[in-house]
């Protein structure tokens, strides 16, 4: 198959099961918090619905598409060209029948709920979304697992140097966390769920709007550098309408003291032996 | 000096400064929860007004008057026997011109402010109470620092087999995390810390109650057993009407996978080397 590449683009081998991803080095690459995450969510079950809410290349849906066994994902991603990289990358896999691209903003997924009209910062009114919609069954409460690796960083915090598109992938520039968790509550089912990634310093903000959200954080676990580190991620998983009880998991490490990969790390890569893994 | 003993009580040696503590081998002995949280909120300032919530046998007042330069702490404990454990040990400690013992349930804090009469589970209304409050001074944001280890588990959890004096310790049989929280709100000052070691599977609650009551959490500790443990305990540190940003520590581990306590705890217990902390 001829895949098109543009400029600045190039194929990156994901190194499970064959998979590739093209990905624009002037833009947000994927790192080690997307391969966490989607191993954190294999548990994702064989026939699931699932959406990835701000898929930017679509490294999420690609990776789940290889771990699990589920029948459909939705990514929407709000930046053009990332979707049209991620929609050639679900080409060069072959996973056209399972993995799908919404190219719009996520928070035109509750505008369509309501009749009233919401200002979406960014972006302009988009007939073409709302179509694309109905026709992939975006509907309310009809999935089984949202997955989502939003942007990092609140509004007007650290914004200087970056180009727009990595301003997009790493702040809360078009949406907050506030609207990822609100959609996601939305489109999950009962009993659903929903993994995220993030932040240690907004696990605060994450779990009081989860709670808002009837959305109850489950399942917590921190990744620390090293064994005598500060963590720099957290993986958390929630369930909608589930009851209170947070199970707080043994660490992920990434470094041994050595500096090299800890053994988990390398077999969520499914390395043996590795140096260079991102 | 001579404190007499009650039967089934004992005197222990806190191996700080000399400390000792009265302790009642049927009741709820103090564990390393409390010498972590003590440890934990070392960074009380010359000076500090403090108030422990739940005080039980005084173990946290007794360490903080060890370890930092407050000026008073004041303990609260609901059981009349406990409290009165408590008061021997600062007698026997020599403490008493900074460390007071109030004798009632923390809800009568609250109590206090508002005419409306509210029930309180457990206990009738008690004028020498309200009596003390008024002379000790346990006014509406006068306090520095709020230091608590308050009943881990919510009522009709796992209650069987508990005598009276453990179920009081360890459920929220008459005082809540909710009532904790709000209480330390109201005696706190702006910009008064909160101190509190709990469980894990609570933390969810412990951080939506808190951000509700405008104590941001700010700093989060978790304590693992080992390495590659799940973590037991946490600790948290929360700042009234702060702006939202949490650090989450380096993990504190207690045993080295040799199964020997770890140099961090050794030092928390100043203690170079030691098998039988507990």
């Amino acid at each position: 198959m001829k895949i098109k590449l543009k400029e600045g683009e190039r194929i990156d081998n994901l190194e499970i099961k064959n998979m590739k991803i093209i990905q624009n080095k002037d833009g947000f690459c994927f790192g080690m918090d997307s391969i966490l995450l989607s191993n954190f969510a294999k548990e994702v079950k064989k026939g699931a619905r699932v959406v990835d809410l701000g898929t930017g290349t679509g490294i999420l849906g690609l990776l789940l598409c290889a771990k699990t066994e589920l029948s459909q994902i939705i990514g929407i991603e709000i930046q053009k060209e990332v979707a049209n990289m991620a929609k050639r990358s679900i080409r060069l896999n072959g996973l056209e029948n399972r993995f799908q691209i919404v190219n719009m903003n996520i928070k035109r997924i509750l505008h369509q709920k309501g009749k009233r009209k919401i200002k979406i910062k960014g972006i302009s009114k988009h007939k073409k979304a709302y179509q694309l919609i109905r026709k992939i069954n975006l509907q309310k409460e009809s999935f089984d697992c949202i997955i989502t690796n939003p942007p990092y960083k609140k509004l007007n915090t650290g914004m200087i140097n970056e180009n727009k598109k990595k301003l997009i992938s790493r702040h809360e520039y078009t949406a907050n966390l506030s609207d990822f968790i609100k959609t996601a509550k939305y489109l999950l089912k009962d009993k659903g769920s929903l993994f995220m990634v993030h932040r240690p310093e907004r696990l605060v903000d994450i779990i009081e709007i989860m709670r808002k959200e009837k959305i109850e954080p489950k399942q917590i676990r921190l990744v620390y550098p090293k064994v005598n580190e500060k963590p720099n991620l957290i993986l958390i998983k929630g369930i909608k309408n589930a009851k209170p009880f947070l199970k707080v998991e043994e660490p992920l490490y990434v470094y041994n003291k050595d500096g090299k990969y800890t053994d988990e790390i390398l077999e969520i890569y499914e390395k043996s032996e590795r140096e260079d893994i991102y």
